[in-house]
């Protein structure tokens, strides 16, 4: 186990995305990393903007987009599109081989359509199957990953996909190769106890402390998904697990270390 | 050079890319070529119509599109996200390992933005260097490349660039490492006499005849530079072109072949 190489994967969604400045910041910062590494993307509201334009009017259900026909080609476009081919391109010019993908590129990610329950998400895949061999190809190249939120079902559908889930799949998948590194980066530096007050931090969290804190009602419902996809990645042999505001990426500052 | 292993290349462009059902089909021949192969597609008419829909204006100089930041992106948008992941998905489902791809990724093809003369066509790029040692790894492991007609500059900055170009650059790279067969296909047979009449197909052209025929000014215009990219590529070493319909993948009927 302590033979393995590391690996830093990095997931950024939220408000960053629509923040040209920051975001660039972002990718500098995750440019310093050494060794093999991966971005993950979400998709920032690039993709409501281009369907407002278009007049299709986005649905969202406890807090997952609806994606039919129309808005899963916005997303596609937006994703896979925009804004990972500029990231892309940016990384270059950090001297970094940046790689853009889907998880149908390679058969990198495998998902499959969500099953009709109570609410229709439409064309949105959950995570089947990762292929470590060809990420750990492209790794051993010296190039690095930038996966955007977008799946496939081998059957020839592309599938709209949640980035946190990505980001921890990826994570357990290679943590047969490496000692992955996982860091979830968004506007808040953390986990808080108090979602509007920055000063509430929470330094380290196990799944002891979530428990209460959940039992309590003292975890923001948006922060419940995140930390559930967590503590599943380190109880399948992800390293560890940092939450917290991007710059945590080169400031190791706020930040929750998430453990068992 | 006998040693060296083939590797197919075919270009598709033109109206096939906005009809789903020839495209499938091309898809489906293009999945029966045995060994290495690469694909390269345009844009087809897609990018014209997200544009209408957004109120923006395609501009054309020289059947060639002026290409301003809306309009780079609304490019990179459908090429790189809607068709290209869409043809890698349904690739996928044919049991190719298909891999998406604009030069921008792994820095497969830099380029510059093209000089200022008479027009300004923008974010319009011209092919300076193919990295044949990233697709040639990819080409090892089985992967299928598929290039959408976006490339970049190493600055950081995407850039719309032509199609045929890309392929015969893609060729002429390659050519170093395999045996290349380059493919252009699109909706008509191939290089005709007469461009409202099939049945006046020339089925050889070598550079004599092709000077001959456009003293003659017997070629249609949007032919010569397709031809220009083709002699140049056989002169630098590509072993041997096609220009005809897309179904000429798997008939071996209605094509031109280009010789020296």
């Amino acid at each position: 186990m302590q033979n393995k190489p590391a690996l830093t994967l990095v997931k950024i969604g939220g408000k960053v995305l629509d923040n040209p400045v920051a975001l660039a910041q972002i990718l500098e910062d995750f440019s310093t990393i050494n060794g093999p590494k991966i971005l993950v993307h979400g998709g920032g509201n690039e993709a409501s903007r281009l369907a407002e334009y278009m007049g299709i009017q986005p649905l969202m259900v406890e807090g997952r987009r609806v994606t039919d026909a129309a808005m899963l080609d916005i997303v596609v476009m937006t994703y896979a599109g925009l804004l990972n081919k500029k990231m892309v391109a940016q990384m270059q010019s950090l001297g970094q081989n940046a790689l853009g993908l889907t998880g149908a590129d390679g058969n990198s990610i495998l998902s499959v359509k969500r099953p009709f329950k109570n609410i229709d998400f439409g064309f949105v895949g959950d995570v089947v199957a990762v292929n470590a061999t060809f990420i750990h190809n492209i790794l051993t190249q010296n190039i690095v990953p930038i996966f955007c939120a977008i799946t496939h079902d081998g059957q020839g559908q592309l599938l709209n996909t949640n980035a946190d889930t990505i980001a921890s799949q990826l994570a357990i998948a290679l943590s047969e190769l490496y000692n992955v590194k996982l860091y979830y980066c968004f506007e808040k530096s953390g986990v808080l106890e108090d979602v509007d007050n920055e000063d509430s931090l929470i330094k380290n969290i196990n799944e002891k402390l979530y428990k209460n804190l959940r039992e309590k009602n003292a975890i923001h419902s948006g922060m419940i998904p995140k930390l559930d996809n967590c503590f599943e990645a380190l109880n399948k042999g992800v390293k560890s697990i940092i939450i917290g505001h991007h710059t945590a990426i080169a400031s190791k500052d706020h930040f929750t270390t998430i453990s068992l």
